[in-house]
């Protein structure tokens, strides 16, 4: 095993400070070993090491942690999204268009387009990263779709329940039993996670509560889309039913925040869509003051938020969303790791991966006081530099 | 002289077309001769050509023109943006403290700031952009600003009266009799405009009056900085001085839009200081239904917009501005040629200047559908690869 240090660090945040969870290191180190991190502290304390490498100054940050992806699918709609920037409203129905592009892909087509996103996504800064299915609602085409994302993430959603399609529109209960039936027993086998858009225009209360039930059984986790259009029923039945997370909670009633603040449940905010469907942020304040537990994520999809850069979420969750520098960095690393129950990501704590972002910037502030700019100087995973 | 053809362009913005300023061309070609653009159209009409390259469906833009920024400076003021974002006001008197630190800097520390900046406007697909002085406020400093600027565009503005520095605080005049006296004798030949802050803590109009009459007097060109934090008088002054540019342009009356689309004044938007001052964002619909000409530019600086990306101005103009996505690559590209008064570039027209953008994306829409996500294959400036 080699320790390797690396020094010269401007300002590290490392989210492993119990009493002050966003506080940074100025003029910091740390010592990277069989892939893990073995230390963090001030330079001035920094161990002897086989090797080391100067940062000169940069900011360090663990690596982002995009909690919610849609990843594997074919074609886009960006004729939808000009659409709805001069006027027409977002519909759930627009995710059909994908359905059929992404059936009518090859598995090379579909791998082709994922591994460019997954570059995209390393070359931002984010080392960890879910990814759903929901494009095909299919048995097989489902099952196909877990099976490339399998390829690229341990992070595997089963979202059967995204949208009804087509052919079961007279025949909502049938297409549920499929979902809870065969299509849950044909991914399971590649998936950690089930997932219901719990949304008017989806999939109701009920409906979901009986997908993400016969997900548990199988031995999935339970995450759940809810709120993102009205103040449904999504986040009471992710809190029910002890969900990791429940993402969007763009429109909560008081109810919704304090029973997210008195569960373990993530509220997880994904404000590429308000973006990109010109809607009102979430309110990030209210979740933190309550005392929610908040992640950011992309939700990089075709129909709305077709962006995979973490450190744009950063930037909107301060301009727009109430948060401050330091939250909304540890809302898309710590907060994310939290919204996937994983322990070894997220933060930069002896024992955890050493999954770190060397900003092109002497400080974190810079994800929002720089908007737009790739800042990225260098991205590992597991020690190993990858971008 | 060789002629290169560029094929398999999926979609081809020229901003060419008088009768559809905004029309893109599908499956185009172009050809680029002795860096100029020698032809533009459907590639099944491309002529021959010595050498081609197949740019597989990739979209092409003119490369963007930055018509306002201030990129040579020293240090930075990220506290001061997250003291903004948790509730402090925006004040121009701010500008003092990137004062003292350029005041500070060596020619080389300037330089080697000056040259990551431009490397990351090249980056972003920038070809051309204007830099302002007014971070030194003395005869010497403020020419040795220019001089610095001149080395990496022709596109040079003399901004002594960006604010009235601590020394002169208690004699206004005196510093207005330097800017309008030795300050603009030393500067002006390194400069092609210039420009005052005319805004409730900066100058008033009479001072912006001498100060732009004296310009022009020593041969400049005329810009202004007006109605960014009130509706002030920088645009009626701006309009009645006959200015290429009047930039901000945040808060108007009816009768500054009125005067506007009257005028050959440029209104140039620069939404990334609304972003970074959290204030709401200039219409640009009000000023486009009117008839006015608008440019978007990323007023690049440290105070009030640390952003040098063209893409996320596009995007802001589509999400908070009423602008298209034509409109907004148009007022990127074209319009800040028309605020520069250039004519050789912000257009793919045969005998301008190759300067385009190949974009990792089949139309200019995914600027805006992708924010954030950095979307620039290639960048070619007179026909040759920047980036």
């Amino acid at each position: 095993m080699t320790a390797t240090l690396l020094t010269g660090i401007g300002e590290l945040t490392t989210n492993a400070d119990a009493a002050d969870p966003t506080a940074t290191i100025a003029d910091a180190a740390l010592v990277v070993e069989d892939g893990r991190i073995a230390w963090t502290g001030a330079a001035a304390d920094a161990p002897a090491a086989d090797a080391s490498l100067d940062l000169g100054g940069r900011a360090v940050v663990p690596g982002f942690v995009d909690s919610h992806t849609h990843l594997v699918f074919a074609g886009d709609r960006a004729d939808e999204f000009e659409a709805r920037m001069t006027g027409a409203a977002y519909a759930a129905g627009g995710i059909r268009r994908t359905v059929a592009a992404t059936r009518a892909a090859s598995d090379g087509g579909l791998r082709s387009r994922l591994a460019q996103l997954v570059a995209e996504l390393h070359a931002s800064g984010t080392t960890t990263f879910e990814v759903k299915t929901g494009y095909d609602l299919t048995v097989a085409g489902e099952e196909r779709l877990a099976r490339l994302a399998r390829e690229v993430t341990d992070e595997v959603t089963f979202l059967g329940a995204h949208v009804v399609p087509a052919e079961f529109a007279g025949d909502r209960d049938a297409y549920v039993d499929l979902v809870c039936g065969a299509m849950l027993t044909a991914v399971a086998p590649h998936a950690r996670w089930v997932d219901v858009f719990c949304e008017e225009g989806a999939f109701t209360a009920a409906e979901g509560e009986r997908i993400l039930r016969a997900g548990t059984d199988a031995g999935l986790g339970i995450r759940v889309h809810g709120n993102q259009l009205g103040a449904g029923p999504g986040v009471r039945l992710a809190v029910r039913l002890g969900a990791a997370s429940v993402d969007h909670c763009t429109h909560l009633t008081d109810d919704d925040v304090a029973a997210l603040a008195a569960s373990d449940t993530v509220a997880t905010l994904l404000p590429g869509v308000e973006f990109s469907t010109r809607q009102p942020y979430p309110d990030a304040r209210r979740l933190l003051d309550a005392g929610a537990t908040v992640a950011l994520a992309s939700d990089c999809n075709p129909g709305s938020s077709f962006t995979s850069s973490m450190p744009l979420m950063i930037a909107l969750a301060v301009r727009e969303m109430g948060m401050t520098v330091g939250e909304a960095v540890w809302a898309a690393t710590a907060g994310g790791a939290r919204a996937l129950r994983r322990d070894d990501v997220g933060a930069l704590a002896p024992g955890m991966r050493a999954d770190l972002v060397v900003l092109t910037a002497p400080s974190r502030r810079h994800l929002a006081y720089r908007p737009g700019v790739p800042l990225v100087h260098a991205v590992y995973a597991g020690g190993r530099r990858l971008s």
